[in-house]
């Protein structure tokens, strides 16, 4: 099916805008002409062109007329003034004959209303044109323009008997090189990246992107009690990377002006009472509105690297919509060996966190397996 | 290549003798002649007929000669009298011109002979072919036959956070039907079943095989101090199925006349010292000497179904040749809840116990990773 390889070519396309057009989608677009593609494009960068205008200058510049040409595009073309023009006009102008198009605009009130002005000048418009393919790559920005609230995604690398330490803290390394690097394509995707202050108190990590070419993630630190070190490697480099510190109300004030001297962003945050693993209540901050506070700053997806206490506040809170879990061929363990999901956790097995499996990949030994949270508790 | 659809076929045959043919292997073997199969067979019971006589009677059954026919068989035919006469001499009388065979006769002393005095018959042989898959199937023979050993498989179900249940105990249920079906299959193939005391006394377990037509396995559970209940399904069945109870020198005498009554077999085995989580010492059976004692009684393989302490404990014997994970879609959570191996664990990363991934399969949601012990440590 040659229809289905342009389609194709046009979702690759649009991946590789991935980390840089965030809050917006991935929209690649391929047009062809006599079964020979004669312009290609894709949205790079938020605030510059839609995937259509690059694909049409494209064409252009290696000197084709798009006068009865087909454009297959991932995205349903916009119709309405935003950052640029409406892509519809530029299809208009250009004659193009022929719109092959992939996912739905996600907004109800728009959806729709191109392709009525496109088939009313004649063109000839196909929808949902491998539309599952084109809908997945953008899991992000349809949760996102849905609810204004981030899509989060956990990650965590476990042995094959579910621990991410030995009982000692060891865990160098869980999984191999070619898992790890993949982590790093998910630190570019996504937006944002969360840890607890856990985390941060036992490995001083950096957080940031360790790819070439790659985009470092805003940083978010879930911090009651703003126990963050001044001179752990997040706060001596928040000049550089963004650096979010969400805590309590009644966190000490001093501290937290400190870090703001830093370039430190503290978020105060209400805070919610839990029961840890002693069943002794505490307190900590809210995850769903520290959620609406970071999609109010336009943080459309965040890789929540938690350790296992952060990880179970997040699924008691709802807030988990992807995991990606990663599994090495080896086994630690133990236990008191730390494992991906700790706190209190549920009572009864009838009541689990439910998830689909969505996808399976090999690392060399190691597998990945992605879930998406089950339908049923959405 | 029709060739390797008859070695196929005969290795589908090999496999319906799960369960019923050890210590021996799994042997299939299909007669083609003129491009048609002729007759087919396998080796069906223990002490039974072998695979080639199985398929040549059933050849001549259907009233065909035998005559420069080929024969498909995956394991070496056997050239010397056993509890049958020698396979070779059958093929010999039988005039069939082409010897076509899967994996080598384990013993280095026969194996190749078979092959030679077929040769000098005029009979062409081609050996090794689908080797791997015809050595696959028999993992526990090979193993057993060279160790005089059994050839230990763990197996456990875990949620993707890697718990087996949840902190209160409850784990109805992990995995779903499709993959508690299957560990059925994998009763049937082992001819021992393992489990620990904890487990008798957490869940009170048959340990049979719910499959029609299936084998029950013979059940041997580790318990240092003779602690299983005389009324649990264990002892009160030991007389329709096979119940072995390994314990310690010096464990009670007269529970172990009770057990006995019942037609239990008491097994007492030598202890070591182990270091349980709280790193306090305490005594438990030497699996490797029990592993021996088993080997003894003619059990090739067994599956072992154990908690996460007897899997450790196993673990570090070094007694585990391959592993089942199944893992379902879901989340217990919880740092005090079960997970598949726990006692003290590991206290370096770089010291994990290594598996090779071979093999993966989907049961609806769940999946299962199949692993066989790293080569560096056999």
């Amino acid at each position: 099916m040659p229809e289905e390889k342009y389609m194709r070519r046009a979702i690759e396309l649009a991946k590789k805008g991935s980390g840089h057009v965030n809050p917006n989608p991935l929209v690649g677009a391929v047009i062809v002409r006599d079964g020979e593609i004669i312009g290609e494009g894709y949205h790079e960068c938020y605030g510059q062109l839609h995937a259509e205008r690059n694909a049409i200058a494209n064409a252009k510049k290696r000197g084709n007329s798009l006068e009865g040409s087909t454009i297959y595009v991932t995205l349903e073309p916009c119709c309405h003034y935003g950052k640029t023009p409406p892509c519809t006009e530029a299809i208009i102008e250009e004659k193009i004959a022929r719109v092959v198009v992939g996912s739905d605009d996600p907004n109800p009130l728009v959806s729709g209303k191109g392709f009525q002005m496109l088939r009313e000048k004649g063109i000839e418009v196909i929808p949902h044109f491998l539309k599952e393919e084109c809908d997945a790559m953008n899991h992000v920005f349809f949760h996102y323009i849905r609810t204004g609230i981030p899509y989060v995604a956990m990650k965590y690398a476990m042995t094959m008997d579910g621990k991410i330490a030995c009982y000692t803290g060891d865990s160098k390394w869980v999984t191999g090189e070619e898992s790890r690097a993949h982590v790093q394509t998910l630190r570019n995707h996504y937006k944002g990246i969360m840890a607890g202050i856990g985390t941060v108190l036992a490995d001083d990590p950096m957080l940031n992107c360790r790819i070439e070419g790659g985009r470092d993630p805003i940083r978010i630190i879930a911090d009651s009690h703003l126990r963050i070190p001044m001179d752990s490697q997040l706060v001596r480099t928040a000049g550089q990377q963004p650096l979010i510190v969400a805590c309590l109300p009644d966190a000490d004030e001093e501290k937290a002006a400190q870090l703001q001297e830093k370039g430190v962003e503290v978020l105060r945050i209400p805070g919610v009472t839990t029961a840890d693993i002693t069943e002794e209540q505490k307190e900590v901050i809210s995850l769903p509105v520290l959620m609406k506070e970071l999609g109010a700053r336009k943080i459309d997806g965040i890789l929540l690297e938690g350790g296992g206490q952060l990880n179970e506040s997040a699924l008691q809170a709802g807030i988990v919509d992807r995991i990606y879990c990663y599994i090495a061929p080896k086994i630690f363990g133990g236990a008191q060996a730390k494992t991906p999901v700790e706190g209190q956790g549920l009572t009864r097995a009838a009541d689990a966190w439910k998830f689909n499996r969505i996808g399976m990949q090999e690392f060399g030994q190691d597998i990945l397996l992605e879930y998406e949270k089950a339908q049923e508790l959405q």
